[in-house]
Order: structure tokens, then sequence, then C-alpha cells
């Protein structure tokens, strides 16, 4: 059952909020970064990715964030505002921040990835640069934890969550967890903590639930249990991914629904939890049961890591109903 | 009516968590702090004059925090064992940090202060610090907001709420707002919010309850309405402090107390806070009635501002009854 | 005149110190940035340029320098390597620093550039990683003023210079300013001049030579002024640029020695410096006379500007006589 | 043979130059810093207690630093105005940093000593506060080399230097080096040696001299050989103090003097460096031979550690020639 609560007279579908990149990607498949000749230039980041597969399902979409004021974070805004998301709440900085990169191979295994977040300007963010009014115009708001990791970005995703519960806009929190970008498993588990306990949809790794819990609830390893914790605050789905075991959503009232996988040929293993979120969210707001909402998830996820990039790879409505219709069959 | 529920068979009846530095006291009174010959020597800090004003009235009371490892974080933690203490769980840090400092002038009015607090020790205690068992071990907890002021004390700080929530440790938060600790008001009201949900008792003044909603419920200043947003979370009861005009404390259960001052000659204004907090928490503790609860907070707090000190001025439970005594006559 | 006293019976002909990094060239010539669809990857940095150029120029050359323990400090090292140099003395980084990168468009005016600076691993090359008996085994030494912009890579460019001095390492510094890695204009003075009062030749622009001489003698415009005062102290040869008109070669003895340019279609404006540097430092050390080492810089310089790329494009010793043969013809 | 060539029509005998600061001086005698009930206040710094040493042997003295704009470095400037030294150029800081202060016990042997120096005022004085006209109106600069052990300090120590050779005034360096002010010992040694190599002066300890040497000369002991690599630059006297073995004065002209020590019962033993120093210097300018200098220092250091304080505790022409004759009787 799908018991959230969306505002529907509102202007934006979602707002995602968090980092936005460039990805650059090896040019040459199967080969290691030092060999190849050059990389091809796309959109990244987690909750940009989110936004993009959101977007293109047709939903109304708004990203809060924070680029470089220089041609890379033109691009990225630019390419954004392409695909129709309102980027008018994407600030650019020209303290001497960059946008993050992620240099990446393409391989379907032991992918190799470097990240330039020295300095990253999405993690600049800062509570001043968050509109309440902005946050009350959205029937969602999306968050991706990497965007907790470190102050001004986390209080502002913290302040973002509370104008999101004061006004009624549901939060959905993609777990993002990355552990090169935190200090300590404390630091971890305390942020998301409190982050997750102002959430109404939660979707993660079972590894991610790992280490949200790790201060908390240390060695827990049972979905149940770690669902729980959450519904004894704003939650009201608590979705656990077990990689090719599939899914699991959990919901307040008690119920377990079980997602597969659409089993594909692998061209970088890189995407597809954003392209679950989207798809999932996606079908949460069309009021869809549980079973559809994993099911377009999966197909999502399969369809982007069968691509060559993630922001591009991202399917339309159509391409994700006859996908999961063709592997139905 | 204190409804409050103290576990009561736990060794510890307090913890007191943050600073604890070295307050320096103007030799000469009324004299700028250019022209003074030198300074006495006492400890200082918020949580730390609460701890020793809560040792002082009975209490078993330990302490959460950082000192450096020199003759000065020695001090601190030599007089704090002195007075009955217990001061395991204060850490010392080698890695160049240094036990914040007070310079203070004594007067009654425009009583200049200089603070060191560049790298203080109290700042660096961390969430690995903190130690879940020792937490479970008092009947309360009491968390001086400055402590929040920035990573990785702030982390520490919301880990011991989280692990108070978790094993029914009363939580008490004297607000102990200092502007000058923090990067923006934006921050300070995310980060006193965040503590404030979890927390049982609060005690701030209107002004600092002001901080603590600016950006949750700007321009709110109705005591009744600031009490009623944490009753909706874990509160019971939340005090308001309005200087010379008294104080209110709010239940919970919908009730107002209004507590009055004992008028004395001010020797210096610091302390008073402190005195109150301890005074009133040792009532709680005791199962006293609101009423009584802010006369015994009132009381110590005049008692300390009559004197030279802050930690050493501290009243003991008879001196607390007899100066209620004398006014009361 | 060329009086510079190489010691000749040491191992290696030249040692550049400095920046390495990854270039990252627009795929597409004549177009923004924001609209590339990717970029090719070659090594890049001033100092590494000048390496490739003297090392293709048939030099036994070594490298001092750091670069990120990651796939693309692999690719810089490998490449160096790969062309000849000894990359014995370039340290790999794992403390989070990353290889320094440049995003250039490819342009003949106005070329965007976007460079990826913070915490680069170039900058961190400490004094204790500076070997004196690699230094007293070149016969000369190449340093880029980049890398004076900041310790500890200050304090490891000086040191170097000291174990030159000492060891009769001849020192030629390309000042290679960049206003963008600097505090203070005072500061760019201050270093600068200590490290010319230490250097047998220095090459810049007239305008790096303002930027030298900001607090010790500012507003001084004269080539000749500038020269005498580096004679004052270690300085044999003075070199400045003076764009399209050409460069200007002064003399300790008192010679001046003017030298033109080879006029070319430009491709892309970077690399002409990188590319005077090594060629006119290889005719130094051939003994080779003022007039033909201008002469040899700017056929090199000329060449390179008219090629795609920086490292790649330096030109052997019988490409730079073949340029010069048709173009004196 | 003092063959020092000061500039005599200046209005300005000295400037010196870094760090002052607070001393807090335990008021209890031979007790544990715990255990003191407060301290005394003085001002305190090595190069502000050579200006005080300066100015009450009746020099005209000038000051360049930097303190905090609060009380106490109000205090630091109205003392040093009050013993007549021109404070024009000591520039007060409010972006957050603190005027640095040393708590001391008094003790003759295994002194206790506190350092407050994080974000000290006095590291903050950036190249661009450095007037290249004050630096012309002085006969002689006292630098100390604490103040080169970070930027922006360095920075402009050494721009002062540059520009006192540049107008000719005379540069006396006390090394005066705090093993915990810097990062490594080839900094130290880099740093140092770029220092030393502009100054006409240089006094230091033998292990001073060590970590000057470290990088540039390592394992020499002797101090002849120290002295000559300085000759080889601008130094014309070179002393090297040996404790309670005495000094020696080397001069450029290869002259070797031997100076004694006055025996005292000693109170504490900070504040004879730089009782020397100004002693010795004050000597210098007043045209004395090496002998008598060598012996005014010592007099003067003696004085010192025999009483309570630093700067107050210096000496005036009439009591160090008191001193001397009382000893020498």
């Amino acid at each position: 059952m799908n018991t959230l609560n969306f505002v529907n007279d509102r202007p934006l579908d979602f707002i995602a909020m968090g980092r936005a990149g460039v990805d650059l990607y090896a040019r040459e498949r199967n080969t290691p970064m030092e060999d190849v000749s050059g990389f091809d230039k796309f959109v990244g980041g987690s909750p940009a990715n989110i936004a993009a597969g959101l977007s293109k399902l047709g939903n109304k979409v708004g990203f809060i964030g924070k680029v470089s004021a220089d041609p890379l974070g033109r691009y990225v805004v630019n390419y954004l505002q392409g695909i129709g998301i309102d980027t008018s709440r994407i600030v650019f900085d020209d303290s001497g921040s960059k946008t993050g990169l992620a240099f990446t191979e393409m391989k379907a295994e032991d992918c190799g990835l470097v990240m330039y977040r020295n300095n990253a300007s999405d993690l600049l963010i800062s509570p001043q640069e968050i509109s309440e009014d902005y946050i009350r115009q959205a029937k969602a708001l999306v968050i991706s934890g990497t965007a907790l990791c470190r102050s001004p970005s986390r209080d502002a995703v913290l302040l973002a969550l509370m104008y999101a519960r004061k006004h009624g806009t549901v939060v959905i929190c993609d777990v993002d967890y990355r552990p090169y970008s935190w200090d300590s498993p404390e630091e971890v588990s305390v942020y998301y903590s409190l982050a997750a306990e102002k959430c109404d949809v939660i979707i993660g790794t079972r590894e991610e639930l790992d280490a949200m819990e790790h201060a908390v609830d240390p060695g827990n390893t049972d979905d149940a249990v770690s669902a729980r914790r959450w519904f004894d605050h704003h939650a009201q789905i608590v979705v656990i991914k077990h990689g090719k075991d599939g899914s699991f959503a959990y919901t307040r009232e008690g119920e377990v629904h079980r997602g597969g996988i659409f089993p594909v040929e692998l061209v970088k293993p890189f995407g597809a939890g954003d392209a679950f979120a989207s798809a999932f969210s996606h079908s949460l707001l069309q009021g869809q049961g549980m079973t559809a909402c994993l099911e377009a998830g999966a197909a999502s996820a399969s369809l982007v890591i069968s691509r060559d990039s993630c922001t591009e790879a991202m399917p339309t409505a159509e391409e994700l109903r006859d996908f999961i219709a063709a592997h139905n069959r």
C-alpha cells in the first residue's frame, strides 16, 4: 500500500537537492584510465541523475545546488535546463570552489573511478541559500546522503528537511553513502540518523543501512528492525536493496514487498541506484502500489547500466513501460 | 507539576557535557582590563559551572569533555576531581589545542571579556569518544549549547543525545548561546532545533529562544508558542528567562509557572545562568514542583553574582536553603 | 657570449622541478567548453612540458615532483618515463591531494581555461623530499615559478636552489607567473626575488618581471635595469620576452641580444613559453651563443603553438633545425 | 673591531619587529602552574623585550607588529608607548586572531611554560603592512626568528629585510628559535638561511645555529665555520652563545672575541637572550668594540634573570654601568 500524502496543487512535482557535477567517461571501453586517449563529458552526481530521470519520466522538477562559476559549472546548469529542469535555485560560486568531477573507466567489473572533490562547489551550499518558499512549492523533496557529509551543505540539507516537514512536502532520501566523503563511522551514523528521522521514504542498500545504524544499533542486519527504527519517526516506506537478490519495501503498516531485478548485459555499474530512485519515486507520486514501484525502479536501473551514460540513459515513461513489457513477456 | 521520569537505580545523578576551561578574573575591581596588575585563576565554562553547582548541592556528577594536555588542562581536571566530580571521561588532547580561557573584568556593568577559543580543546571532543555505557549510568545528562557550535564537538553532543534517548537518561539543555562561536543564524537555528527535539527540559532566555527559532519560526516572540514547539517532540518542561522580570516554566501538561528573582548587590554579571541551571536541575531530580524549582534556580543565581567567582561561588544545599529563607522572611 | 659554467661529468643534463599534471584539451576546435563533447588527455604543466622538450632534444632529463596515487597520477609518470625521463624522484601522494588538471578550449583567441588546483599534489612536495645528492648529479636545474606560490612546495624549491648553488648545478628559472595561484603582489615579489637571487639564468616576459619587482623596484619598466638587479646576485643571463616583438637576452658582461619570432598559424596559444625555455636551455648547454639560443627558443615556441598539444608537440633537434632552415631561407 | 656602518642622520635608532604579547607570570614562586592562585600580567615576546631594553638604554625605538583589537592587545600597545616606543606601526587585528600569551611558572629550574599561539595575531602581519619608508627612517632593524615560522609574518620579515638592505638599514637578527612553532627542521633551515643571508649581525646559541644549518651544513658544530658561512653574504658580526661558558663574537675581519658571564642568583631563566641582544645592539650603535659589546650583553642578561619580569627588568644605561662596575671590582 502506498499511503504517502502528496499535496497535489503545487507547481513542482519534485525538487532534487545536492551534488551536480561533471562525469568524464573513458572514451575506450575495457581500458585502464592511464591508457585511454580521452573522456566523454556528461552531467553526473546522484541527485542530478535522479532529477534527470524524474524529468524524463514527465515530472516538473527543480534542483537546489551549487556549481562553480566557470564553463564546467555553466555546462551542468545548461544541461539540466535543457532537459526541462528548473535551475533557478542552482547557485554559481566564485570563491574558488570547483564543480565536482568523476573520471570513470568503462568496464563491467573493477571499474576505476577518480573523484575530484577537493573544495567541491556542491558542498558549499549553505542554509542561507535555502528558500523555504521554494520547498513549499513542491510535492516532494529528494535528498541524497552525500550532501550530509560536510557543513555547510549538511546544514543546508537539514534545514531543507525542516522546511519540508513544516509544509508537508514529502521527503525521499536516497542514502547514497560514499565512505571517502566522511571522517568517521560515528559521524556518518549521527547525521544519517538525524536526516532519516525527518524522511517519509528511505531507499538504501543493506550496507548503507548498516552505516546509518553504526552508532545507534551496531550489529543489526535485520531489515525489518532497520525499517521499524524509522517508522518510529516519520517514515512511511523503507526500501532496502540487496543487489542481485532484489529489493524489499517495508511499509509503516507492516507490509513487506519483494522486488526482483531485470538481468541485462552490463556496460558499467554506476547509475543503477539513481535510476532506481527516480523511477520508484515517480511511481510513488503516480499513486502506484509497492510492487509496481519496485518493478519500475528495477527496470530503470537495468536500462541505465546497459547504456553508456547516466543522465542521458535515463528512460522515458514509454521506454520504461516497453522494457518491462518486453521482459515480463 | 514535575512529570519527569528519572531512572533512579543509576550510579550517577548527572553527567554534564561540554566546555570546561580557565577563567581569569581581573585582580582589581572596576578597573579596565588594560590596567589590572594580574588575574585570579578559576575553573569556568558553563557546563563546568553547572557540574560544580550540582556537585556542591550533593549530587553524584560526571563530566564529559576535553582539555589540553598541559598544566592548565590538568588544573581544570584536578579542580573538578577535587570537588567530587568523576573526571574519568575528560580526555586530554595533545594535538595542539588549548584549554579555553576567559579573561574578565570585575564590574557590575559593561564588564569586559576576552575569550581565547582558537582551536579550543573542548570543541575537539569527537563522537568516537562518547561512551554509550557511561550515559546509560546517569539519571540525567546536562548539555550546554555552545558545544553544538562546531564539529566534532557538535557531532559528539548529538550522539550523546541519541544515547540518552535510547536509555531513558533525562536530557536537560541549557541553551547558553554565544553568537561569537557561530557562523550564521541559520546554522544556530538548525542545530539548536535538532538538539532541542531530543531534550526533556530546555532552559534559555527569550533572546536565546529567538536564536533557536530564527529559521523555523522567524519573528515569534510568544513564550507559549516557543514552548509548544518542543512539546511536539520530547520536551516536558521549557523554562524561559526574562532577566529582572523573572522566569516562566511551561509544562507539557499546559501549566505555566512564574518565578521571581532575589535582588542582590551585583559583583559581576556572569555565572547567573549556570547557577540557575544547576539548582533548577537539582530540584527537578529531587522531585520538587515547578515553583520550588524556579525559586531554587533564582536563589542560586543571585548568590553567585554577589560573589567573586563562579565554580567556587556555587552554594551548598544548606546555603541555598538559608538564602531563600532569609529572603522570604 | 655564453659564460655559463656547466659541470660536465654528471649523469643528468637537466632536472626539471615542479608541476606535472593532466591537460584535457577540448575535442572540438573553436567551440565553447560548455558545448564540447569531450576532452583529449595529455600530460601538461610548465616544468613537465619543458622536461619533455629537453628530452626530445636529446638530453638526459630527471624530474622532481609529486602526483596523486591514482590512475591520473600514474598516467603522468608513465608518460614521462615513456619518453625517457627519469621519474625516480616523482613522489606519489595518497593524502587526498589530486594531480592538477587544466581543461582548455582549442582556440587561437580568448581561449577558455579551467584549472583544477584545489589541494593540487604538485604543491605538496616538501623540503624533506628533496635529495641533495640528486641535484648534485645534474648539470642544470630548471625551476618554474608556480612552484613558489605556496608552502611546502615553495620551501622545497628554495632548498633545491640552495643545494644547486652549493654544488655548482646551473639554475635556470622560467618565471611562469600565474596570478591566480598567489595571495598578494607583495608575496609574489618577495619569493620570486629570493629565488631569482639564486639563479644563473632567468627567463620571463616583461609582465612577469614587473610582478617580480613589484615590491623591490615598483614602476620600473626598463629591461636593462631589471636585468642588472639580478646580475648583482648570481645571474649570468636574463631573457625578457616581449611577445610578438621578440625577446632580449641581457648578459652579465653587458651585452644585449635581440631575438625575433617565427610567424605561424596559431592553433592554441599555450605551450609557447615552455617550448622556448626548453630549446633555449638546450642550446645553452650545447655552448651556443645568445643569438642561436634565442633563435632556437623562438622556433620551438612557434612549432608548438601551431600544433594540437604541448608535451607531444615538442620538437626533436632535427625538426627544430629543419624548421629554422625552412624559415630562414 | 666594530665595522658596522650605521647611517646616523635618521630619526629612529632601532626598529624591532615581530612578536609582542602578554606574559602571565605565576603569582607564587616555586609552585606548579596547576596550583598557583593567579598570574601577574606583563608585556612579553622576544622582540618586544628587546625593544623595551633598547628604549630603556636611551634609544629612539619603533616597533612593527600586530596585536588583537581587544583589551589585551591595547594593553601591549599602551605599555610600549608608555615606555617611549613608537607604536604607530603596530596593527590591530579584528579578524579573530588573539594576542599571544605565555603563562610561566617562577622557578630557577624546570620552569613550566604554556604558550597560547593558535591563530596568534603577531603571525598575521603581512608584507602589505610593511612600510618601506619606515624602515628607511631607522639606523637598524632588529628581527627575531620566530616571526619567520609562518606566512604571512614570514613574508613580511623577508620583505622588511629587502627594504633594509636597499636603504642601508643595519640588520640585526636574534635567532630566537622555538621548535614548537615550526613544521620541519628543513623548513627551519631554509628560512633562517634566507634571512641570515641578508643580516649584518647574527646572534644565536650554538643549538640555534645547528638548527639554521640543518639542511645546508648538517653535522657542523664548529663556530668558526658557522660564522664564515654568513660572512660570504652580508654578515659583519656573528655572536654564538654557549650558556654558562660565555659567548664568542666572530667578525668578518677574522677576529674572535670571547665574552664571559656575570653569575647571579636566578629567579627565572627567560629573558636572558633578549636582554643580551638589546644591550649588545645598543653598544654596537654606540660604536663600542666587541669586548665591550659582549660585556654589556652579559651584564644585561644577568640583571634580567635575577629579577621578576622581562620588559620591566630591562636595565637603564646607568644601571648597566653600575652593575658591570660592581662585578668587575
